[in-house]
């Protein structure tokens, strides 16, 4: 019962998460009258808000991942074995799409699309890099230094994340795949997704060291 | 004495939370030149700080619904009783409508208006659906896991909700009821209440079943 | 040496109070190309956030009035002595003034200016006792039900209120007076102070009254 | 071991704060239409939510100064060695300009630039002092009276400062030389950094005095 109610976290968190980063994007765009960077405000918000919620929430009940980047990391912590890690992952992804299908539903749009908007090239392969990075950092230096403010760290790392980093943070693997699902605002092409994958677990693996080195488990 | 500062907390605090609604949306709309997402950006901050606000300070007298969903959700829960309910609920449609005629004072517009905005179909039921179902979880999951967050829960989902579900989440009978006697930004058409209240308190209850497996009282 | 350091609160938090809201209303200005809401959100975002820094460090100092209506509903609560509340008044006076001052002279405008801002007529009247009201009511709240939140209860409110109130919630007798010395976009013509004064006065006195009844001393 | 994590950490939170600085100036003014304060209004949230995120996980490991002017406040308190303090700034120094860098890279943009945004004048000396001091004051306050509330005082103050500050609010001597390596949005020409430093020191010092009389260590 535990280990099905921690994945039932992880699937509506992700549906969650995955609903509101498309369904603003959509919204946005549609009221910005072609001013992307009010879209993107109307876009931050709406994601930061609703991570808040759902680390507050869910964060108890299955640590509050929604994210496959984020699930190796912990997974290279040894914080969660490699066959839960599995399973949360094929959940994230499942969570993701169905979110991606909910907010086309709800915008009265073609539920199954294909991307293509270009995100390709080397700046946005660092860029996810240096966005997941931020986000696993904050994750564990909050863990370690602020326990019961996880929750602002991670909508703040990504409120910031969507601001300086030329891709706009996607910074998580099962979004990545329900965005290439979604010809909107947050859509990105197929052909993207692996180069967005390789920045995406090597900026995680790599922040997972550092943050052992600044927040050692004994007190400094 | 204390049920009658219950019912008043309940007034007040419609009162407010349609006023802000309401009156947000037409300031906005005057300085927004045309762009709607703009305008959708100072409501949005204005309902989610005056939720804030009203959620913390009555919070610990009334409960703080303001909603006759969440009152709904309560009495399935059996945390009030249904003499109650139907009193709370009735403050909160008539401190809505007052918060209406509020704003509209304040504005030197006629107080008595009937909204012309168009938000029917299926796909504006479904949004309206999900985002109550989204506003429950979100209450539910925070006096489980994070008590002292209800009021930052409360504001935040709505905050998300206003950009991510294609209805921008009225999530309440009461507002919608207020919101149907107001020609403005936030305005919605009588004749598109009875799908709201149907969205809305589906929505409600599936989120209370779903709730009841995800946050049991007893530690997981 | 108590006593001289409550007025340097007082003093010192008024006038950056002022400073940010008339500050950065120029700059806003400035900076929006014609739209008026931008302009208002980028006031509204510094506002909020000087008022949640300046009650967090000068509350437990001064109490963090920085405003004469929420000094007389102190008194009004016989929690500051008359004589003391005069002093306070003419401390946030002083401070106010002088943030405006400071404000001109950071954007190379004349220091000495007077309002042309037309902002009469009984709406406005009551949408400062409105936003007075829903000051006062906050500050209390907060303080009987989340006194570590005050700070945010106060930024908050004052959010709402530059959207929902048609007057953009002055809500403060001395930073109405400030206004009036400063032409930009937060000013207001001295013609119009008296209807201001009015309607903050009586909005504070009313949510005194309210608070009383809503939030009484012995739990509810 | 501890002195290298302390200095690691300086280092990695001046990179992550010039890279948000300058990276969410840089795509802010890219989707902004020509709307400065559109811009701006990115531009704030990103530095605001990431200040939160290092102050809250690195202010434990080396105080989350990040900000040589932060340094030498603290020095006059006695509470970090002159040599330190050295050492500190060149790591500040170091972080920043390599944000600045990683920006550039991530946004395909030339990595080695001189700014040519002129913000000379005794105006803009003042602006930075004020801002300085409003920073200094809110670090020292927040730590005597809501220490938990550091990271939100620190991202507030900065929020706040972007708007109501002619200069924009640098208040920092690493970031002012780091945004001279970038001519994007958030830039200043080299020859504007002596004045932009003089007003930086003295703001912080003149705030260190002040912080010393209204926040003794004492309790009031």
């Amino acid at each position: 019962m535990a280990i099905a109610r921690r994945l039932l976290a992880e699937t509506l968190g992700s549906l969650f998460l995955s609903g509101v980063v498309i369904g603003s994007g959509i919204l946005a765009v549609d009221l910005a009258a072609g001013n992307d960077a009010v879209a993107l405000i109307g876009n931050t918000a709406a994601t930061g808000a609703i991570l808040w919620v759902l680390v507050a929430t869910l964060g108890p009940v299955s640590g509050a991942h929604f994210n496959p980047a984020v699930t190796l990391a912990f997974a290279l912590r040894r914080e969660i074995s490699p066959v839960m890690s599995l399973a949360y992952i094929a959940m994230q992804v499942a969570g993701c799409i169905a979110g991606a299908w909910l907010a086309h539903a709800m915008f009265e749009l073609p539920l199954i699309q294909i991307a293509t908007t270009d995100r390709s090239g080397p700046a946005k392969i660092l860029a996810e890099g240096v966005a997941t990075f931020a986000l696993v950092f904050a994750i564990f230096g909050a863990i370690r230094h602020a326990p019961k403010a996880v929750p602002a760290a991670v909508a703040l790392v990504i409120t910031a994340g969507y601001w300086w980093t030329a891709s706009t943070s996607f910074a998580n693997p099962a979004i990545t795949v329900a965005r290439a699902l979604s010809d909107t605002f947050a859509g990105v092409r197929p052909a993207d997704i692996p180069g967005f994958f390789l920045g995406q677990f090597l900026g995680a693996a790599l922040a997972t060291g550092v943050c052992a080195v600044l927040f050692p488990a004994n007190k400094t």
